[in-house]
């Protein structure tokens, strides 16, 4: 049994990491902290929880959660997290990190697309968490930078046919559709209900800070640099991304060979579902589940290959795969706390 | 580990029960039949359980089902249920009904709202399965005849009122709201995108069905006939019901006694959550969890109290609350398999 | 022609104003005030109007508007709205106020309900903006304020059964559902869209400022005090509030001939389309549209009525009720720039 | 005034042509038909349209709107319509047919992607319907076949590009996004509620049958054949089509230049909002309005442009459409009946 601390809980991700964490079999949540909530019974935050907690928000200082925790995700605003996370190395915790702070290896590309980073000194040692790309880094590391939402489902989704060299990464074009989760918590009239729901919208257009994430992990999958067109849209719905991939593909191929390839890449991988030819990822089949659903189309009219994948973003793309990671981390079985099935409809 | 099988699995409640079960620690299903999907792989008919189950949808044949399993849950449309029920009884299973065939114990009455009843010797038999009301009755039924999801929100909302004769139950009025699912998986009209989203209404109005069960067992709690007025409404959601009832209070009180009422009332159980004075239900608090939350206000002003209770639809209007009464039929923890947080958000 | 100014525009009320008026053949707007968008062409607050307005937000300033309009709907919230009318009215202008300042005839029970009043004066003069109970005080009033949404569906409800001694006051519950856009646009996190979305909830209960304005509308159709249990509840959707109303009937009746007198009481109104009986009432019929739509029933096991209505909370909520007063008060038809067909889906 | 049927006016198309037709000032509506609706009251079938319309659903036959009307707008489904507008031709009628059946030029083409086609002679007389590349073919016609909803979507974003030579047509990639009523009115498992809402899909990948339309326009503007990638998705909305294209760029430009190219091309043009740069359009801004938005962008790291167009699929790309096409065929002011300010939210 390991004390586990949520810092930052009184987001989206907060409520998610506890509600997959309190049926884990090897840990006991003894700590969540919320600046604005500090005092206040958790279930009283998140009421959905009434019942399933007794626990009080603390303050988010690091003194307080290092007595009460062996283990911390900081779920925490970038900037904000590499204020806390050096503090709680330095006390001896191991850390899942699920902002963007510690994602990206070169602290000038973060200052670039962020602001200037506080402790640089932490990018190399921290192992990016895409546990079906870097499993082996993942396990010893005493710090780990959570995968963007966007990010892990285009990484999933383009691993195989960039490993295999079967497209050209210059013709890479990523569509992204996000639920309105993705935005926060935060009270801004662009995300209140009114404004969102009945709509539909890109936004950040070639700006959207994932992209240099995005473009880091392909990179290394295609051993060169790779550059890309990532467009984040807004779905009017509480869970989900879907990622529309395109590239033009190198060689002729057709969709069951394509198939074949993915399902052999992902054999084994416990939270991975390659679907059958004819059949394509919906975000509705993954909701509340840790699932990546990819689905492949080669086109012989245009000599490219489209591939779809769905995750839910506040599990695959945050609180599930942080939990992932964790496991990864204790030498827990990978899918402790995580076999649960999405709830459809 | 008993062998379960989910008749007429092909609607919503049949994937809840499968979802719900996948995870139940003394439970192999076994076996799902559906007519309109047999010999077709289940994983197919829901994308969403991909890789949780290998079972192909059999014909709805008591001979098969009864060579598979030892237990049933029998989710099929109302009439389809008692030419079936007989059958699975005669071959010595135990079985949880979710159709409304075996909940009211007056064949007459069954016959005014529904169809002749063409078992008739089995309603006196058949338990009524509200674990909250009547536990000692199902623990030892072969048959239990699971509870409707708008009596399951509305008795449970009025237990501890009308046990108390805290209120003239001739004044009882109930108000309620449901999802979609509750309108089950069938191709409709009425039942499409464009023609629930956006939209609110009543229907049904003073001619739900659901009325004589409701008034079944709020005339046992009280000890004499009740007749009430109940207006269901269509919400444009996938899961969740919630019941606003009024009465007038018999004597004079306030809203801290009736809550400290209920608290007590319901001390112990493992579903029912009574929310603080100042906090009413929400569905979204309970989604995809068994939970009933139940919220309660006296009105100074008029002598009355109105109780709001939710419930997911799904879960304990009829998925969880099937199995929970699976595990008092068996003897399992009552909480086994039922132990899921809800979804937030 | 009529110049005409919306003070408060950036709520949804104010681009509702806008959308409606922008048609309308008497009137040509002039100006529209926003406290936080001063200085900013209008169409890029609501970008649903671009191409169709070339006006940039004044600041809130009486001067600015009695020197560019000759007549004002007031938008503003409670409070602010009592500060800024007298003003106007003395600088000459006719005003619609849609907040709730005005509505109470009793500066004693607003101040009970919401603050002192600053402006009690004005209160007797005030003419209560219903036209189909009040048209003939609208006409000649120089200061009008416009119904609350809630007050307006409920009202409209139940006139002809007060009017006509039908049912006993006493036993009144009024069960209301509203959209979100009833919350207004302020950035608040019970108006995110996760929090609302696929939610479901009471709120304000036995302590809904709406009250005491349903109840004094309704004391003054049945000629005597009448108290109600009025419960708001919050629905996932846009636009739309639909009232369940209940009370007991005075004498024996049937479902045929309520709704015959309910089709002989709106006769000739232009607004309230009451349904064939086996019909009610669903929000989505009226969406974009000034209409209010009735249904009724009577319980022959219970002896109650039931009366279901549904507008659209910002046409006949609020804006287009607004105008529907302007066009009484300038003597232009009461349709005009009202004769929308609702939208549908 | 000349006389106006609708034929198939059952489905979401027929009451939004309803809608707009109810308010334009030279047309009186004669005639609704629909198959299994024939006899009953037009507001019966659609309760939004009670009070504006005393039409009873004609049968589907030429006869009966021979007699009745000048002009026809056929709704129907292709292959149903092509059996159906020959016929009204004889009769001496004008059409504007909204299905698939006369838009593609060739009939080979129409053939591989759709059936045989029964009246090919008449494929090189019809105008295809959109104004703001073909105004002066349509205005003479007296058979216009009304774009496909994604098309007009894809057609409007590109124009200005490809008139201009701006994009390699070979890197075309179009990402589209469609509400649930472009899937139409039919009673189908696919398009029930609880299957769409909370969901996001992409459906028809490489094999939409709107894919041929969309080339034929955009070959016909490129002056070359254009092959391209579309790839349609299925939005939980009522109403709204977002496109987002990519291409890339054939000689270094800026998002100021292009946007002033877009605005300069559609200058003039009533529908048509270019957003100005750093907008990008949003569905819920053309809400139940004829308007086509556009943004465009270009991206310095990518050398690539991406637009995006945002439609409502029943206004702009379908009913909208087809009365612009009718005010063109008679000369009406080309605005007349589409003066409709977007609802909002």
């Amino acid at each position: 049994m390991i004390r586990v601390a949520i810092v930052g809980a009184s987001g989206y991700t907060g409520v998610e990491l506890y509600r997959l964490l309190a049926n884990h079999p090897h840990v006991k949540i003894t700590c969540v902290t919320s600046r604005q909530n500090a005092g206040e019974p958790f279930e009283q935050v998140f009421p959905s929880l009434r019942g399933r907690t007794d626990l009080v928000c603390d303050p988010v200082e690091i003194g307080i959660v290092a007595d009460k925790a062996d283990f911390v995700f900081t779920a925490l605003p970038h900037k904000t997290a590499m204020e806390f996370v050096p503090g709680l190395l330095a006390a001896g915790m191991k850390v899942v990190d699920l902002s963007a702070d510690y994602r990206l290896k070169d602290a000038a590309l973060y200052e670039a697309w962020y602001q200037p980073h506080t402790s640089p000194e932490l990018l190399a040692e921290a192992a990016y968490g895409l546990p079906e790309l870097y499993r082996d880094r993942i396990r010893p590391a005493r710090l780990v930078a959570n995968p963007g939402c966007y990010p892990t489902s285009v990484a999933l989704a383009l691993a195989p046919l960039l490993k295999e060299r079967l497209i050209d990464p210059a013709t890479l074009i990523i569509d992204s559709k996000s639920s309105a989760s993705g935005a926060g918590r935060a009270a801004k009239v662009d995300s209140l209900f009114c404004e969102v729901n009945e709509g539909f919208k890109a936004y950040g257009v070639t700006k959207h800070r994932h992209t240099p994430e995005i473009e880091q992990t392909l990179s290394d999958l295609a051993g060169a640099p790779v550059v890309v067109n990532f467009t984040p849209h807004l779905l009017p719905i509480n869970r989900g991304i879907l990622s529309t991939c395109y590239a033009d593909l190198r060689e002729k191929t057709d969709t069951a060979r394509l198939v074949a390839l993915f399902a052999e890449y992902y054999r084994g991988e416990p939270f991975v579902r390659v679907q059958p030819q004819g059949s394509l990822p919906n975000v509705a089949w993954v909701r509340g589940g840790n699932q990546c659903d990819l689905g492949v189309v080669a086109d012989p009219r245009t000599h490219r290959v489209i591939v779809v994948s769905a995750i839910d973003n506040l599990v695959k793309g945050a609180a599930g795969q942080a939990l992932q990671n964790m496991n990864l981390m204790f030498g827990f079985p990978e899918t402790a706390g995580l076999d649960v099935v999405p709830l459809y409809p």
